[in-house]
Order: structure tokens, then C-alpha cells, then sequence
């Protein structure tokens, strides 16, 4: 794709030659070789809610923790996240079980000061073409997770990543978390085709949100085993210690229990992938 | 879901019991045990056109061969297939390689006749809704291949299996295809979520056909794997002996070399799938 | 668009003329001249009930009936229409009110006994790309309207409506009903661009059906005023004696005192236009 | 819809009464009477550009001049508008013709000081979720224009609305422009429902954007006088002097020439819909 300069696999000189893959440090956890699994609450509503749910996705295997202080929600009436009390729980958190912590940020103006208190920034599917906000994570060192907007075409997602890369920040994370359709049975339709094209138009990993994707748990397992096996590097899970108490999307979450299953199943397939040979890729 | 009465995996008498999933036997191939792979040309063209790729697909490994006879094409200018001579070549190439043969059938009038010279009968996307064309179906013995509709909600591709069972006809596999959607890089946009939807709602085989639903040979392997870890039966997979040359859709087929490297790979993941454990599923 | 030979507005010689309009005579009602009105019940229930809405159609001002005798269903289970039954009512309605009409077919087998009862048939959304149907009524002299499918461009709708000229019927009029999005408010998205673009793209007249492009009774009364504004040549409304009562689709039908008054705002929006000069068009 | 407090068309009381429909006065441009016309380039290019459009503009008929000097583009190699100099060629223009002055803002840290320079303040589609934007345009006293997000459902569009009367700013205009489908005739698919349902919902005026909405300068004229028959409150047009020399969307623009024509059609049919009677609107 044009305008795909700094993301693109094809090296600059025109040569023909690719890039080599990246790999994302996130305060220790790689991303970008064997799947990672990023794992906590929707929103952080308390430190008890957050500390819960932290321990327990540790436990079960998760290598990230993932929770949300700046929430954007649809009606300005809804819970809007605890903000800086928020960042704090989850750096609390990170002092307890050593999990690095992945949140939203949605203001330019907060990006500096909240990579003071987390590993990694992610940008939320409705602010993926807010490009003042991609510019400001452009010039961070911390590393982004780039969420794919509802609406957006791959071809407008690698260039959201290209605004961050050409501002000087190389770390970024892509992430489907499933695209508006008509079809009403999932939430939003999980595009796993869109992962395995990016992968095979730029050297940045990426990983598939298969809460969000099919906002059905009954679905998050073999969506993430598929999600896997067509090329990703990872998934992000949404998991509350009481899901039908969650301030946000709380039908959706895993239980801690469920999580645990969940992560025998996954770490199963992702072993077998392992060994069945190079991934899948282009013929 | 409501109406669904002959095609849920809930037994009928509402105690909370589930169905046995559906085994299709297609002359001896089942549907629904390991996975299948279903391989041919998008049509047939010509003898040797055909006997090229059945020979090839059966050497790869496929265990049916798919050829269209009747093509449902955007314009009344366009080739429409050869018909009749189409079947005698389908069942010619049947005979010299043993694959059983899928093809599509577009009008109720054609069903029983049709289906003296094939072994599975195929609905296409554009005649999901075809309900006479569903009921015809209903009235014959021979399995049916029933793909989903472009723009078809879940729910109303199942209805239209419960048509064709309430009929009388209880051999029905399910394939997912892609919808339509806003994205241009893929040709549809390939719903894996609908399969393990599907999986859990029916108690029919499903498969997926990753060619027509990504339209990019490059996507076909990695969207194959994926369909099998989301819970898919089988692949079916477009192969012309000189796609450049095809009379209908052929930038998306693979060659029988690109086709026999497809098959080492898909062999691999689905064997080590099947070592993991059981079929992802519900929690 | 490449293959439009006969439903161009371009004349065939390639020389920049412009064919004249298509004007579609339905037994002494003229499309394509100043707008008209078609309406009647979704279903055929039952003489009474379509005798009650033809006598208020016509009164209110209707220039057709609509009713359909066969009813294409998601469920299997679900009312599928009177049949030859309902073909009957639908004649007896004509000669008490004068109203010719329009009923949809749905089996290329029942399109020429069809013909015999009624003045118009129609193509449903769900059969756009029923090419052997498309066929079959190419093969009769009666007009035909042809619905865009809900998923379908506006290119494979035109090319649709080739299929039926190139068979040799030219009675072609068009009739756009909304598209499948994301949006729920409305039952389908009404694409009003389409008709303007169906208009600047070929010959023949185009038709808006607000019923099913918007499900809201409240909303047929702007849409219909907006489909004239666009350069529809009339509309096609759902009105049901007892909407609360029918067997199908009732929440989105015009009572018949809802439907007296829609068309006395209808005839006073479309007068204004016509005295505003000409349609609006390119420029 | 629930959540819509202020936004409301029915009265807070609960009593079933109905608010008032609220007028915007755009430095003397009232918006919510008869239909209002904004016109101008998509960006501001250079003041002879922004000049030679805005006297064309006015000449022609129009009551607002639209221009951008922040431009959200796709890469962010493109165009990106001229900022600062961008907002004093458009303050430039104003005195000059007399026309009240709309643009997009992008950044929250923006809003206070561009409000300094114009007259109302746009969300441009990709922003329409943008809270913190939102909010920041809540505080202010200058009008808004609130485009719709090209994924958005209605009810989404009228809660970003509301995040802007909660703030304080009851100044507040719809713009619908077009959603994101599977169509390609067309750039968007203007959804005219969704304008007839903003006004059955709430008290706000709502405009649209037929430049955006259909991508296609001959469709403009019929979508403009269809967009005023559903209700709309005027029409927002892009006119570039050159539109193929355009740094951004020439395409889509019109010339002066064909903007003057434009405006002699509009004018006829908006004063013919006015003589027909009340708006079309609920039954």
C-alpha cells in the first residue's frame, strides 16, 4: 500500500528485500514472538475489583495486565473511568504481581503524564483517526497498542501506525477487536483475515480482541485459538471478578474461573501451533 | 434460537439435553469427524481443465472435488457454465480419480436430475434465501452444501437449513463464506466467529471456504488454519490449472503447485490440533 | 458500467446520445411520468382483509395494488402466502376497485400462470440474483419489478435488470427498499443515491419503497417526499387494515385513515415539485 | 432514547409535551428556519484559492462559508492544512463577503483560540466520538456543527450531541454525511432517514453533507432536494475553483459555475416544498 513507509515489509530501498519482523518490549514481556496474552478488567472501578482480577490473571498464565482509567462511553452519563486514581490502582497492581499494565489513553494532553504510570498506551477503537492523539504517542518512547476502529479499513489502520512511527516512536502493537457489520448474533464481527494481512504488509505485531470481537464469552476460546493459528501474536481478554457487577461491558467479561480454563486451552493450542512448523503465511 | 426445531443442538423435548452432532456422509467421505478438504475449479470449463485439477486436488490429498456446472454470474453476458456436458465431465473425473463430487444447482427444476450425476449438491451464497430452491433440496436424499448468503444474518442461514430438514432431507453441511462488508482488501470479509456461533447453536457439520471469502490466494493458508481452531469440519478451496486463464474468478484460485504446499500445511495444523485436545468450545 | 447494453441511458452506437426514458404501461398506469403510488397489504390474508385495503387505497388516491399471494419467509414456520388463492383475491379486488396489480414471484415454474392473474409481477429483495427467475420473466410480455436486493450494488442490481431485457421483456421498472448497515433505528438503510445514480445510469423508471427501507410508519411520509425530490418516479407502501393483526410485517404498516393522510401530503409535495421545474439532475 | 435528557424533543416533565425546535444563530445566520446553504473548499489552500470560493459562494446564494484549516487525513504525509494561517485567510474572507465563517476543529487544546477566529465550530466524522473534543466544545458559546461518524448509529450520533449540551452549549447542528457500506457507486451512503429520525428524536436542526454523502458532483443537486423534503434544515456543499487541482477531495467538488446552477435549482425546490405545506413529518 502507498504512504506505507516506515510499517510497510518491504524494505525502503525499493529492493525488493523485507524487513525483519519487530519485536515490542513491553517492560519485559516481548511481543512478536510466542503469543502473549494481556488480561484484566474493562474498567478499573476499585482496588479491590482490580487487585482481584490482577491476581487472578496472573495465575492463570496472563503475561500483561490490561484495565482502563479513561473510559469513552457512548452517553456522557455513563461511568467515565476513576482517571488518575485509576492509573494508580494499576500501578499498585503491577507492584503485586509484576504484570506490566496496558490502559487507554484518549486526550493528547494526558499522554505524557500517563506514561509515567503504565507500560504501554493503547488507542481505543473510536479514537484510532484522532490523529492529534497518535501524533502525541509519537513522540513518547512507550510502546502503543494500536486498536483497529470499528469502521476502519485495514489500509486506514496501517496508516494510523505509520502517524505514530513517523513521529519517532517505533513500538507499536496493531490489534483487530472486530469491525460494525450487520450481522447481530456477535457484538461486532472479529475480521481475522485483517490480521493475517497485516501481517503480510507490515513488520509490526499483532494481536485480536476476541471479547470486543464477539462480545459473546461462550466465543472467546475458539476465537482465539483461530486467532492464533491465522498468524497473531497475541490476545487481550476482558476479565472481572463479577462480570454482572461491572460498570462496563460486563456480559462480556470472563470470569476468573473461565479464565483459567480458557488459558489451559490456549496455551495448549498455541503449543501444538508451535510445533506443527513455520506459521501459516503467504504460499 | 426461536423456530430453530430440527437443526438446534438442543433436544427437542426442552429437558436441557443436546442433540449428537450430525455426521455427513458424502459416498463415503464423512462431514464432521476430522477435517475434510473439498478442492476443483470454480467452473468447469472444459474436460481437460477439470481432469488437470481433480488429478491434482486428489494427489494433494483433498478428498472431494467441487467443479460448477450452473454459474450464478453478475451479468447475463458472462459465462453461465456448460450444464449438462459439465455434470458428464464431474462424473467422468469422479470416475478416474474416486473423489466424490460436489457441485451447485440453481433452479428447482434441476435438483432431481442433478442429482443422479453428483454426490453432494451445492447452494450458493446468492440463493440462500432461494426457498423453493431450499424445499426442492428437502425432497432429495443427497447431502446438501448449504452456504451462507453475503449479506445473511446467523440466524437466517440456519432457518434456511431448518427449510431444507424440515423437508425431509437431514444431510446438510453448513459453509461459511464472508460477508460483505465495507473492506476492499479482502473480497468478503471471512466470519470465523459465525462458525463457532454456528457450532454451538446447531448440531450440523460447518465448513469454510477461504477462498471466496478472502479472495487473496496469499490469505488462504493462514484463514484455513484459523477456520479449523475455530471449529470448522473442513476447508473448500478453489484450484484451476492455469488461473490466469479461468473463466470465472480466477485471480483468487491457486495453482495445483500452490495447492499441494496448501495441503502439507493444512495436514500439519489440523493434525496438531487434534493432538491438543478437544475442539475449542464453550466454557 | 461495462455490460449495461440494454438498460444504458447511453445510446448503443457509442455515439454520447441518450436514450429516451423508459415509460412502463401496467394495464393503463404509466410509470415513468409523474409519480405514482402503489400500495396494499404485505400479505394476502384474506378477502376480506384485502378487499378493505384495495377499496381504501383507492379512495386515498392509490394508482395500483400491491399484495403478495407468495411470501418468501426466514422461517419455514412462518405464513408462506395463500398462493393460487390469494391470486384470486387479488383479481376479484381489481375488478371491484379498477386498481391493476402487482404480486411477487418467487419460482421460475409459477411465473407464466402467475402472469395470468396479475398486471405486474415483482422480483423480491431476497431473489434479485434468482437468475433462473430473472430468466423466466424475461420470457413474458407482463412488467416486471425488479427490487434491489439488500445486499447488492447498484451495479448487480442494473445488471439484473439486463438479465430480464436480454431475455426480451423491456417492462422493467426499478425499486430500491433500503440496504443491510450497521444501523438498527431503521429496518434497513433506504439509499436514496441509488435511485438518483439508477437514473443517471439507465433508461428505465425506479420506484422507492419506504416501508421496508425505513420499518417506521412514521418515517414513509419524509422518505417518500425525499424519493420524489430524488427523481423517483412513485412509491410503493404497505397498508393493512388491522396492521396489529397481520401475519407479517404488520408493525411497519399505514392504517388506512394513516395512509389517507400520507397521500394527501405526498400529492401536495410531489405538485409542488412538478411546478419547480425540472427534476432535479445532473448538472 | 434513553440517556438523551437535554437533547429530547419530549419535554423533560415527562409529560409528553414537546420541546420547542431550537434555531442557531450563526453570527446572524439562523439555523432551523428555511434551509440554509454552506459552501466552500474542503481545505484552505491559499488565500486567492479560499477568495475566488468564498465571492463565488456568496454571489451565488449561499449564507455560510465553509473552508478547513485542520485537515484529518488518512496519512499523514498528505495535506494537513494550513493551522493558524489557514483561520485568518478564512477571517480575511469574511470581511470580505459578509459570510459567516464554519471550520473543523481536531485538537480540545485548539477549540478556545479557533472559536476566537470563527463563527462555528465543526466535529468532522472521524472525531465524532472524540469526548474530550466534545467536551472542550461543550464549554464554549460558538455554535457546533456536529457531523455524524461514517460507523455511527443514530443513537450514537444524538449521545455526542448530548456530551455537548451537558457541557453547557446549547448551540448545537446535525450534519449527516454519510455512512460507511458496502457500496462503491457511491463514496458514502447518504442516509436521509437517519435525518427525518434526528428530527422526530430531538429539538436540534440537522443539515446535510450531499459532497461527502455521495462523492459524486452529479448526485449533489437530487440528494440536496431530497435531503430537504426528509426535513433537513440545509445543506452543506464543498466548491473548489479548481477542483482538479485540489489538495484534498477535488473530486467531489463543484465549480462556481456549477454551484450557481446548483443554487437556482435548490432555491426553486425549497421554495415549492415550502409553499406545500407543513415539513413532512410524523403521521
Amino acid at each position: 500500500m502507498k504512504n506505507l513507509t516506515l510499517t510497510s515489509i518491504d524494505a525502503a530501498d525499493g529492493s525488493g528485500a523485507r524487513r525483519e519482523r519487530s519485536r515490542v518490549n513491553v517492560d519485559g514481556v516481548i511481543i512478536g514472538e510466542s503469543p502473549v496474552v494481556i488480561a484484566g478488567p474493562c474498567g478499573v472501578e476499585s482496588e479491590a475489583q482490580t487487585m482481584t482480577a490482577a491476581v487472578a490473571v496472573k495465575q492463570a498464565g496472563a503475561q500483561l495486565l490490561r484495565g482502563g482509567a479513561f473510559k469513552p462511553r457512548t452517553s456522557p452519563y455513563a461511568f467515565q473511568g476513576l482517571g488518575l486514581q485509576g492509573l494508580k490502582i494499576l500501578a499498585k497492581a503491577k507492584v503485586e504481581t509484576g504484570l506490566p499494565v496496558v490502559t487507554e489513553v484518549i486526550d493528547p494532553r494526558d499522554v505524557n503524564w500517563v506514561a509515567e504510570y503504565v507500560d504501554m498506551l493503547q488507542v481505543g477503537a473510536r479514537n484510532m483517526q484522532n490523529f492529534t492523539l497518535l501524533k502525541a504517542l509519537g513522540r513518547i518512547k512507550k510502546p502503543v497498542l494500536l486498536k483497529r476502529g470499528m469502521y476502519s479499513t485495514i489500509e486506514e489502520w496501517l496508516n494510523c501506525a505509520e502517524y505514530i512511527l513517523s513521529e519517532g516512536n517505533p513500538h507499536v502493537v496493531l490489534c483487530e477487536r472486530g469491525i460494525r457489520t450487520f450481522e447481530t448474533y456477535t457484538r461486532n464481527t472479529l475480521d481475522l483475515s485483517a490480521v493475517a494481512a497485516a501481517k503480510e504488509l507490515t513488520h509490526l505485531p499483532v494481536i485480536v480482541d476476541p471479547t470486543h470481537g464477539t462480545g459473546r464469552p461462550s466465543l472467546i476460546a475458539p476465537m482465539s485459538a483461530a486467532a492464533v493459528a491465522a498468524g497473531a501474536d497475541g490476545v487481550i481478554i476482558e476479565v472481572h471478578p463479577e462480570p454482572e457487577k461491572a460498570l462496563s461491558d460486563g456480559d462480556q467479561a470472563l470470569t476468573p474461573n473461565q479464565f483459567f480454563t480458557f488459558m489451559q486451552r490456549f496455551q495448549a493450542v498455541t503449543q501444538a501451533l508451535a510445533q506443527s512448523g513455520p506459521k501459516p503465511s503467504v504460499l
